[in-house]
């Protein structure tokens, strides 16, 4: 019988997710609040589409219930309550909603569910976790793991030269918040928007490069001594955002002009979203490296996972919702195929472990157009 | 016996003004609303302070029943009302409040009263009017009359390079008003911040120079077929404008954010102003050059006047309220003297109509440390 997939969240990821697993040849459901995403995801071939406020718990419960396996893609503040409500009922569970929280503190109900849960499963956290994961496993001692992810448009526009390719909110906030990395071996705390390099990236050009606080799990789950992410933007842009920082444009602490109240961010994301939205067709695309030093039967070696993708003008699909939703189907499939099924709540990187799941990722990753190219290098000894 | 001048507004060029008259001798009497302003006006050698609310034009009247000469230092904002009290008065009026309407709308009133108003008497538009005007007197046809002014501190600080020598709002206004200039004898508007250029200033180094809407009577006045005002900032200041500018944070129209109505303007000038304060007794510079070009005596010629100035660590006085305030001293020392009686309201060029006034000017102004560098030089005939 037909394997049941649900889709949580019909937004452009959820809907990307949905047509891919449908095009897998799976039974999809997806489910949303809003009534346009229903409706679009619904003309969608062989998905089925439900309407329902997925911000109840027992929205959840019921539009779940014949699932064989669930994905998440809905906003990041409904990450956690909606993992525990999945986990809670003992599904399978694929999730790229890039929550706040700490997904693992629910790792004790899902083994008692007996759940099977992967999150932080898009490209970056997700993609980037699997080759960490590789990196430590190929590797006899990793020393260095660096993340540089961006999505970006293609046409470069005064003066920011950036859309959002998800929630503009979550993006202020990534250039708010203080940015976490491990060096030495120990855990330290970095500003937003600190140490911007410029680096090339074939094809694009040169990018530039800063510190984000996108470790998440792999600060704790891997035993590396030096590890980094850092968000690419063109050149010129993170000067901009430092400026605005220090003018106040991002502060939370509100403030009183002309009898009103405001908090100067919530007025800087007002002005900032209509110029930071793609617009219908508009072309974007993914760039990301991951870089891992160390040492391997004696020599010190460099491996590199390069990721480049577009805009698809054939699906209209923008890169940024396929190499998410794509990151989330490709694991669905290997779960759904049984190769992993340990109860809890995994991030990426674990599963790494498993013997060949890192390969069949990535080759199922690049029958849908996203090739990771791999590239190793000598290092000198020093 | 001796004359007696009424400073109008005991601000940082209120006190200047005032300090001044009294160091040439003259009986003054300083008027402010502000006690802390009337006790620090009071406190200088020679200078009599007077607490009124001058917003009343009541007040005015009687502040100055027992002038010989008016200094107007007060906001822009009570330029227009404060001159018509004065002219009204019949009192000679040297302002220097660069209010926003048409000055001259008042010349009627002051030609009736039979009172001599000198107006935009500062250092440009003031001194600038001046050389202007002279421009058009040494010459036997001026084609083309423009000019650069900037007050800048000499600490350049990150991201601005920049801080207010008067009331920030009044800057920024300066970076969205459209701004008019005169080219082929025709009056045209320019976009605000518009035509950013670079050009060398010694002692300074290089500047940035932007249309600005200063040309104001010039425009009318005299009959040039191409005269334009820039300001002029550090270079990088525009382009962070022009950023500010297209995210909307100028904007007067009023955005409702988390339920509070605010325009966009008001909350980026609070955020601002703090950041483009001087520090007590921190250095600033003025720059200020003429050119004009023509033709005299059949020869292509250029005449260019330089000014430079900076703060003064002896008397603690920043450049921009002495460039501007003893423009209005030396403008009223004139008058005091007779040099000009012409009832009316005049902006400054036409009072270099009057042979030797502006040398007589500048001589003055010398004597308080404002040196005007005079150059000319040849134009090839084209």
């Amino acid at each position: 019988m037909t394997q049941h997939v649900v889709v949580l969240g019909a937004g452009m990821v959820g809907s990307a997710i949905a047509a891919d697993m449908a095009r897998e040849g799976f039974r999809v459901t997806v489910v949303d609040s809003r009534p346009e995403a229903v409706r679009q995801g619904g003309a969608m071939e062989g998905v089925r589409a439900v309407q329902a406020d997925l911000s109840a718990p027992e929205a959840v419960t019921k539009a779940i219930a014949g699932a064989d396996l669930v994905v998440g893609a809905l906003a990041s503040s409904l990450g956690l309550q909606t993992l525990r409500t999945v986990v809670s009922a003992g599904k399978t569970y694929v999730d790229v909603s890039f929550m706040a929280e700490d997904a693992w503190e629910l790792d004790p109900i899902a083994k008692q569910h007996g759940a099977c849960a992967v999150v932080d499963c898009g490209v970056a956290p997700g993609v980037s976790n699997l080759l960490c994961g590789l990196a430590v496993e190929i590797l006899d001692a990793c020393e260095r793991l660096e993340i540089y992810v961006g999505g970006l448009p293609v046409e470069r526009s005064w003066p920011f030269e950036y859309k959002a390719g998800f929630a503009p909110a979550d993006v202020l906030e990534e250039y708010v918040r203080p940015a976490r990395m491990v060096e030495h071996g120990r855990l330290i705390v970095k500003e937003a928007l600190s140490e911007p390099e410029r680096i090339d990236f074939p094809p694009v050009g040169t990018l530039e490069a800063f510190n984000t606080d996108g470790l998440r799990s792999l600060a704790y789950t891997l035993q590396v001594p030096h590890m980094k992410e850092k968000t690419l933007r063109y050149p010129g842009h993170i000067e901009l955002m430092r400026v605005m920082r220090h003018v106040g444009c991002f502060s939370k602490e509100p403030i009183v002009v002309g009898g009103a109240r405001v908090r100067p961010l919530d007025v800087t994301s007002h002005l900032l979203f209509p110029k930071w939205t793609f617009e219908e067709e508009e072309a974007d695309l993914t760039v990301m490296r991951v870089v891992a030093e160390g040492t391997r039967e004696g020599r010190r070696v460099r491996h590199a996972w390069d990721l480049f993708d577009r805009y698809d003008p054939v699906t209209k699909l923008r890169s940024m919702p396929r190499t998410t939703g794509y990151a989330a189907t490709c694991m669905a499939v290997l779960l759904l195929r049984g190769a992993y099924r340990e109860p809890g709540v995994h991030p990426p990187e674990l599963l790494a472990r498993v013997p060949g799941l890192v390969d069949a990722f990535l080759a199922e990753y690049a029958r849908r157009g996203l090739k990771v190219a791999h590239s190793t290098a000598d290092l000198p000894r020093d």
